[in-house]
């Protein structure tokens, strides 16, 4: 079986880690020998953009449809505006390719130095998974400009939340609750302040929630008191759901607590499957290091991780666990970290090191 | 010279707090001699709107102004929905008033353990005002519902930035910069995915930064970054401007860091000074622990040390000062800390030992 992918290095250190997660896909294909993959690379960036005005071609819908899963490294450069880098590459994939559940877990790997006194000696206490709607929300995109460079200018930002969007997020999170050993889901929300569209977001959360009623533990968190449990009781939480914006932030702050933002992995998912899936780390592409070599390829590795199981609809679970367990032996010794992660490792040995566990596990 | 005082205890420990507040108020004008209070109670609450169907009359506002502050404990109910509560009270105070800027300090009391271990020992590295832009932006309220109870269901919130308010909001951030040790601002934004009003929000900030290039040292983050920086680098960070939506999640991170949510302050202010400005602790109502007489004071206490120092316009900043001395040497006492800052003791004797501290100071 051969799985083709669209490879999207991007910006900055996109390049190096992407180059690595390759490296170890295909050492891992190798080793298992059932499956291979097929790689094309495109080479949308902010660099192509200076030189040539544009990130995406036209018919970038249909080039990225041909492949199997789409594997993006990191988009963002310090001479190209955010708002024209994102809004040209990462936010038009996973709008228009359906890929409206975003799953970012974070639990703290082994050889991760937790920042908060309570978890040093006792990691298994912060295990989450955000599931992040990716769709709609407060990145809808809408809103506009009026008298910009006046005294009476007036700019907006609307946010779109629709019946269907949140019902499939929460059937989605609810879905996943129920596979976790703990089965219980947080729902986040600021219906208190915003009283439209966050409204509706609880109504229909109460609604899905009635499906799972004995099956899943659920709650409702505020998404600025949730901020505060996830510091003071990270025990206290499994799987949570949030919008566009409130789980941006949020699995931030989570990767931040697990003790390295480089780790931390997350999938744009089209449960339907009609769209490829992207796979990406949540770091970004750091120009401060960038081409020097040193960046950390653990969240591009778990990203990495977390396709291979995708794409294995359930048949190459074993496989991706084995790379984790292959990911965490490295992350394990001191050796084979990266400075982010308190060692002086590169990320050439930190991808050697990778592929030799894989070999032997 | 006497100062009139609404206030509006609200639900829950908000008039356990508020009762504890005006105690300690009474006190230190006592001891000072050159000025006292004159209370109006308000008994707008969640109570009062299950009896009789409202939370304020018609002529609050006129009732309101008649005053030169106002002080307000919590509101919040399970039996009302927070969105009610919220929009019949705390929201239109602020956004009609005109107290546009939301002044929260955050740093490690004495007594108090922050949960990050690098602070432990440290606790000087946190040390932050949060300017919160607080009558527009997220919280304008605008936005609706179409087709709530349908398959094709849509609801908006609206989101909305005026050049006005933005600038207004800069300009007192680097004011207070200019006015801090470090003269640092940190500017937030995600103006990366949200490209109208976020966009205009960063472009005034760099027109106002030009008039305080070489005064106050400025820089810009992305808010799913801040909570990594505020987590990892505490240090690096002095005065921070927000959104009203941004800086509500930061404030409760940035109490969370500090180690306790009951002891964190919040200043509604009017800076024009042409509506009474309004104080109040950033945490809720804990409708678990109300009427229990065992709320952490502090929150309520560090409020009421602002509202000074805001009503004497510079004349009774040392008052204010030793105000927050006399609370620090109580919570630097076992013995008279909240179980919220691992002590065993009530609202009442941290009250009373506060009274003392005044006395003696
Ligand atoms: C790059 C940016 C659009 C993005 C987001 O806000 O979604 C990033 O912060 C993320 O979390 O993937
Ligand atoms: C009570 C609520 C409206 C409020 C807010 O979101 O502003 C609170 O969280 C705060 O921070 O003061």
């Amino acid at each position: 079986q051969t799985f083709k992918i669209a490879a999207i290095p991007g910006d900055g250190i996109g390049v190096d880690i992407t180059q690595a997660a390759i490296r170890v896909l295909d050492t891992l294909a190798h080793v298992n020998g059932t499956f291979s993959f097929e790689y094309t690379n495109f080479d949308w960036s902010s660099k192509a953009y200076l030189e040539r005005g544009w990130y995406m071609p036209p018919d970038w819908e249909e080039q990225l449809k041909k492949h199997d899963a789409i594997y993006f490294g990191a988009v963002g450069w310090p001479s190209v505006p955010d708002h024209i880098s994102l809004w040209q590459m990462i936010l038009p994939i996973r709008q228009r390719c359906n890929q409206y559940v975003n799953v970012r877990p974070t639990r703290i790997l082994k050889g991760t130095h937790p920042p908060l006194a309570q978890l040093q000696g006792k990691p298994s206490d912060l295990d989450w998974v955000i599931v992040r709607e990716n769709s709609e929300g407060e990145y809808a995109g809408q809103g506009g400009t009026t008298h910009g460079h006046e005294a009476n200018a007036v700019a907006t930002e609307l946010a779109i939340f629709t019946r269907v969007g949140i019902e499939r997020i929460m059937r989605f999170a609810f879905e996943t609750a129920k596979l976790r050993p703990r089965k219980k889901l947080t729902m986040v929300t600021k219906s208190n302040a915003q009283r439209h569209g966050m409204v509706l977001w609880d109504t229909v959360f109460y609604e899905v929630a009635k499906e799972y009623d004995g099956v899943v533990e659920y709650d409702k968190m505020l998404v600025d008191a949730m901020t505060v449990r996830m510091v003071n009781k990270p025990e206290s939480m499994d799987t949570i759901v949030a919008t566009n914006l409130h789980a941006d932030i949020l699995s931030d702050l989570a990767a931040a607590l697990a003790g390295s933002i480089g780790i931390a992995p997350s999938s744009n998912l089209d449960p339907t499957r009609s769209c490829p899936s992207m796979f990406e780390p949540i770091h970004g592409s750091a120009p401060d290091i960038a081409g020097k070599g040193i960046a950390n390829p653990v969240g591009a590795f778990w990203s990495a991780a977390e396709m291979v199981r995708w794409l294995g609809k359930g048949q190459l679970d074993e496989v991706a666990d084995k790379f984790m367990v292959a990911i965490e032996n490295v992350t394990g010794q001191p050796e084979t970290r990266t400075k982010d992660m308190g060692g002086s490792a590169n990320t050439e040995q930190v991808t050697e090191a990778v592929c030799k566990e894989i070999e032997k596990v």
